[in-house]
Formats: structure tokens, sequence, C-alpha cells
């Protein structure tokens, strides 16, 4: 599935934008360039930033801000440098009126002068270090895309967004929960601590083995789903709300950025 | 100094609140309601808000948004009840193309329904952790206003926002300086961490006797100067990029909110 990393261990980050942006990646990217933060994304015309960017204030958990362009700018300032937002994710969205009508490679000849891009912290980010602390992150142990479900929790409502939380799910051994809960505290960025421990119902959940987003995975007896909110959260929010026009990531295809998690806590 | 607190030790928030919308109160707050989360304030038109949010996420160190309010409304819902923006800061400032032009206590007549309010974190509340753990606070001990001083920090500018960061000082015993270090990163949304510790002369200050804002106060031997970044940053901002019409705190005098310091970390 990624043939680009068993062909190249040394895989950076560059790299790895560069396949994107020749459409020789198109994959999801859980594991890729293990301890670099990656990133969901929403762009929005001016007209509707402002309301998003309150909306993201007032939902931190499932909507931790890592950067926002200028208008109309395909570049960042901070997360990564040779980057162009219009192609350096593996794959995107398109939502008119809160309708998916397209998932195009790149976004290029939607571009806007007048569009606002949002990066937004990945639970992606923080697998690395599960992994070292040894928590197996199951799907990619499964070579597939994380499981994420739409939730019964409501966000806060800000102008015209409004919809409910979006969470990934991974399954831990009872005796690790502990240790998943201070590791995830550790990066508040990319979702922090789980929102939810145990009965996928609790939260509105009412069949674990199909998610509404990547992948199901095996849940081993023993083990418990441990739930994070999660940055396809505004997509959700975007079918609930019908803004005319939004460009986000096809979910589990982030944009790896130059900026390592352990550097996360202590960015200005 | 604080006649109320003298007289009434079981002082609340919102006590103190109505203190202050009745003009009964009026002075700066630092030491008041130990353990609850303090706020400093901006409040502007609509059309300049998106600018100052995007500032403010680009800024998190001087500007840790805790709370915006909906345009026109003077009420909050997270960080307290029983409020009034308008009139429960023990004193404001008025802002006019960059320029202060007046200090009422309270802004009733200025109000308008397009006003936006911003809450930022403040690190008054930080100190009732910092005396807990053994550090005084000399402001509080000499009975006056934190010293605050203009920097050559530069902010990351956003839209029409650019200037430099403000920062407060409290003396430090040296060997208290990592237990300062320490008690402040557990609360990032009140400033966290230190900006500078030791030469003032670093970050632009040359007179420490002659804070920019606030009071000077004791530096003992063996006593090394500790810079935070300061939520009256957007004061020093509106003075630099000069917008229509600004209303702010006046420098320590806040809002006290019904948040305790300790909760804020776990706010969703």
């Amino acid at each position: 599935m990624h043939g680009i990393v068993e062909t190249e261990l040394t895989l950076t980050p560059t790299k790895l934008r560069q396949a994107c942006r020749t459409e020789q990646f198109c994959d999801q990217t859980s594991g890729l360039c293990p301890g670099y933060t990656q990133a969901n994304l929403v762009i929005l015309p001016e007209k509707d930033a402002y309301d998003f960017l309150l909306f993201a204030q007032r939902n931190p958990k499932p909507c931790p801000i890592l950067e926002v362009t200028d208008s109309g700018s395909r570049q960042l300032q901070k997360f990564a440098q040779d980057v162009d937002l219009a192609r350096d994710f593996p794959q995107y969205r398109i939502y008119q009126r809160g309708k998916l009508v397209a998932e195009p490679l790149n976004v290029v000849d939607y571009w806007r002068p007048d569009l606002v891009s949002f990066l937004i912290g990945c639970s992606f980010s923080f697998e690395a270090a599960m992994i070292a602390a040894g928590i197996e992150m199951r799907h990619i142990t499964e070579h597939v895309n994380v499981p994420m479900y739409n939730t019964n929790i409501p966000a806060k409502s800000a102008g015209r967004f409004h919809g409910n939380y979006v969470v990934s799910m991974r399954p831990i051994p009872e005796n690790q929960i502990v240790r998943a809960v201070t590791v995830t505290e550790q990066l508040p960025q990319v979702h922090g601590t789980p929102l939810q421990i145990g009965d996928p119902a609790t939260i509105g959940i009412t069949d674990i083995s199909k998610p509404d987003y990547g992948d199901a995975v095996t849940i081993n007896p023993g083990e418990v789903p441990v739930f994070w909110a999660c940055g396809v959260t505004p997509q959700a929010v975007v079918v609930a709300s019908k803004p005319d026009f939004v460009i986000t990531h096809a979910p589990g295809h982030m944009l790896v950025t130059d900026i390592k998690d352990t550097d996360l806590k202590y960015q200005l």
C-alpha cells in the first residue's frame, strides 16, 4: 500500500510532499515520516473565514489550529517550506453547499484568490510517540487508514457553523490505557487526551465495525476502543452547515509538515 | 489599596464583578480571588474581528484567547455567569485611531451592536499557583500593580495588526527560577512559561525601574527579573496599527472569571 515507503527508507517530509505534488503518492499517510506533525485541511472563501476561525477557537479539541494562511496564499510561514497547499496533500475533497462533489488529487483548477487555508492538528502526529511508548497502533500494523466515526457530541457553534464531533479510534490493551492518556496529554495541538474510553454507544456510535471514514480494524479480547477528537470534524460540520464552497483533505490523507511533534509544545 | 479585600475575606468573583459594576471597586486586581482565572479584554468592531482573531492565533503566547463573544453580546457562555462585559472590569481604555482617548469605569455609553469582545488570558491567573509553590509575588507583597514593559520582540502580523510584545516582570530568587518555569508551564492559557530570564536589555527594556504600564517593584540582591508575555500586548499593537475604535481594560484591571486556574488545562 505504501510503495513509496518500502522503496525509500529515508523518506523526508519534503520528498513526500513532492511525491504528492507530482501525483506519484495519493494514499493515506498514517505511519509516514514518523515524528513529523501531520495536518488536516480546511479551505474556505474569506467571507466564511471568521466564522470558521471562531468555530475552531470554540472547539480546540477537534480543531486545534496549527496555521492560517493569508488570503489567496498557497504557501505556509511556519509548518513547511517548499509547499503548495493546492497540490501537496495526497487527495482532496470538494464540498458545495454541504455536498461532497469531487475527490481530486490536486485543487489547482479550483483555486481562487479569496481562499483562506486552515491547517488543523492530526492525531497521526502522536502515533510515533505512542509506538515509542510501546503502544501498538493497530491500523498501522494492519496497513489501513485509521477508523473514524461521526458522534452525538455537539460542537459549540459559531456563526454559520454547527455540527457534531468526529472521532478517531484506536484499540488499546486495558493495561496501556493510562499510558495512552499520558502520552497524548503531552500534545494538545494534535488533539491531546482521548474524549472517550470504552463504550462506543456513549458517544452515539452504533456499530464499531463500520467506520464513517477510514477503515475498520481488529479489536482483540482485552482491548478497549479509545476515541480521540478528529480533524475530520470540520467535514461533518460542513455537511451540516452547508457553506457555499469548501475544500478539505480526503480523510487520512494528510499534509506531512517539517515540524517535529516534539517541537510542537515549545512553539511560540 | 484593596479595601474591599480587607473587609471581605470571602470575596467571590461574582461579588467582585458586582462591585465593579456599581463602581465601588475600580482598582487593579492582582491577588484578588486567588485561584480564579483573570482576563484581559479587547473589544473591536466586527470589521476588524477576523484580523484580530488571526493575530491572536498567530501569537498565542501574548494573546491566548479564552473566549470570544457573538457580535453585540455583553455576556459570556463559558468563563462567567452574571457578567456584563461593559461594566464588570474595574476600568477600561478607549482607543481611537491608535490614540488613548479615555479611561472610563464603564463603557455602556460606548457600546455598539457590532462590537465583538475577546477575553485573553492573564498572568495574574498563575500567581496563586506560584505563591502555593513558595514563590513570592513581589507586587502583591508591595500592594501595587505588576510592572509591564514594551519590548523589541516583534509579534507575527495579521491583516491590519502588527506590533511588539508587552511583558510582565516578577523578580525571582535564583534558586526558584526552575520552579517558576515549571509552575507556569502547566498553564499555557494564561501565558505559560517565561519569555526571558535575566537581562532586560536582551528584549529591549532599557530601564527596569520605569515600567511602561503598572508600577515598579523592588528587585533584591540575588533575584533575577523574569518576564512573561502579557495580555496588554494588544494595546501596544493597537497603538502601532491604529484601528478606528478599540475598547480594552486598563492594564492590571482585569475581569475575574468563575473558572478556576486548575480547571483551565482540562477545558475542552
